[in-house]
């Protein structure tokens, strides 16, 4: 079977996941962590990051861009990045909104923090860089707000990765009670849309032993 | 006419401009200095980043990586990621590399501390910063070495936007005298190659007034 190499608060692998989900292809998820850095993985993928796909021919796609384009190219029964080239363009913009931007403002913090410096023995959160993540995050859910008050979803007409990669990161940064709903009703509303995709399920029901998610965390209705 | 909007030290401007001459579509370039946050380009991307490519139509795409994508759909004539789509997803594994690895790990450094802070008026260099771009480079001479040598070019048997990205990032570290190039015989021969291509004559002709690149910088023989 499909392999995915992932790790639990990584929004990369969160994202192939319900890409994978929502193109109804099935895969076996195998935790990498990351850190020790184990020669088999590097050998897969010298960078050393995850998500990393393994096909059952043998084929390997290292890098959630890659994989996203791949499964797209390889899989397009079920289309995730829009249907022409400006549209895909805006969806490749979100992309990297999210994957970049987002990601340096917001869930990079929460995750180091809250996450990686807890169970690696790395020391007390730094409190600074927490506020800053909780500052960040109110442009983010505004500007989320605004795009999905002006279109059906993030990118456009259709349901797209730009839509799951925004899910991918809020889930993150939501499951380490990071995210003030209470900033933005319309990025609220369009994030229980993407919740109650069932795509969606199996990542919010991840549960990390030590590390308890808040109340609303996996609700539908929250 | 078609425009780019870029920044001269910005390696992701260089990656599509010399995309653009690799496919033979001509632009008009206009430099944006980003950290003034002007509300037109804001308007025309919200990230406020270069590159940002206007189409004649109007059409307008912001992001290199959604530009590179959009750019390769578009006009498809001279490709540039790769035929297959397992070949694809190392081009833009590599373009990860780059873009993202190469970026923190080397770029960065050089252009904020040699670049950004002088110009911008910041204060004196971190020299730290600077060592550890020094240090960090060698890995990626030696990896880029290590493709070269087992590979027509890096991403496989065809020139595609891995080595434009590649070279890009290079071609700004060398502009800083940042690339220890006697490190890796066999990515230096892989660099004079791409660095004899047409396509790279405009961006080494670059000058910025008050920063001097070292005498080797445009020489095709180095």
């Amino acid at each position: 079977m499909r392999v995915l190499f992932h790790s639990w608060f990584c929004p990369f692998s969160r994202k192939i996941r319900i890409m994978l989900a929502e193109k109804g292809l099935e895969c076996e998820l195998r935790v990498e962590k990351t850190w020790e850095r184990r020669t088999e993985f590097l050998m897969m993928n010298p960078a050393g990051t995850v998500p990393l796909l393994l096909e059952e021919d043998g084929t390997i796609v290292a890098d959630s861009y890659a994989i996203a384009e791949y499964l797209e190219e390889v899989y397009p029964e079920v289309p995730l990045m829009g249907p022409t080239p400006v549209n895909r363009a805006e969806v490749r913009r979100l992309l990297t909104w999210f994957d970049v931007k987002f990601n340096r403002e917001v869930t990079q913090h929460l995750v180091s923090e809250k996450v990686m410096k807890r169970f690696l023995g790395m020391g007390q959160p730094d409190s600074s860089a927490i506020r800053a993540a909780a500052h960040n995050i109110r442009a983010h859910l505004d500007y989320i707000g605004y795009l999905a008050d002006r279109r059906e979803w993030l990118a456009g007409k259709n349901f797209s990765v730009a839509d799951i990669a925004a899910a991918a990161h809020l889930s993150v940064a939501d499951y380490l009670g990071g995210v003030p709903w209470e900033v933005n009703d319309t990025a609220k509303t369009w994030y229980m849309r993407v919740k109650s995709r069932p795509s969606m399920r199996p990542v919010l029901k991840d549960f990390v032993a030590g590390l308890r998610p808040p109340k609303h965390y996996a609700q539908l209705d929250f």
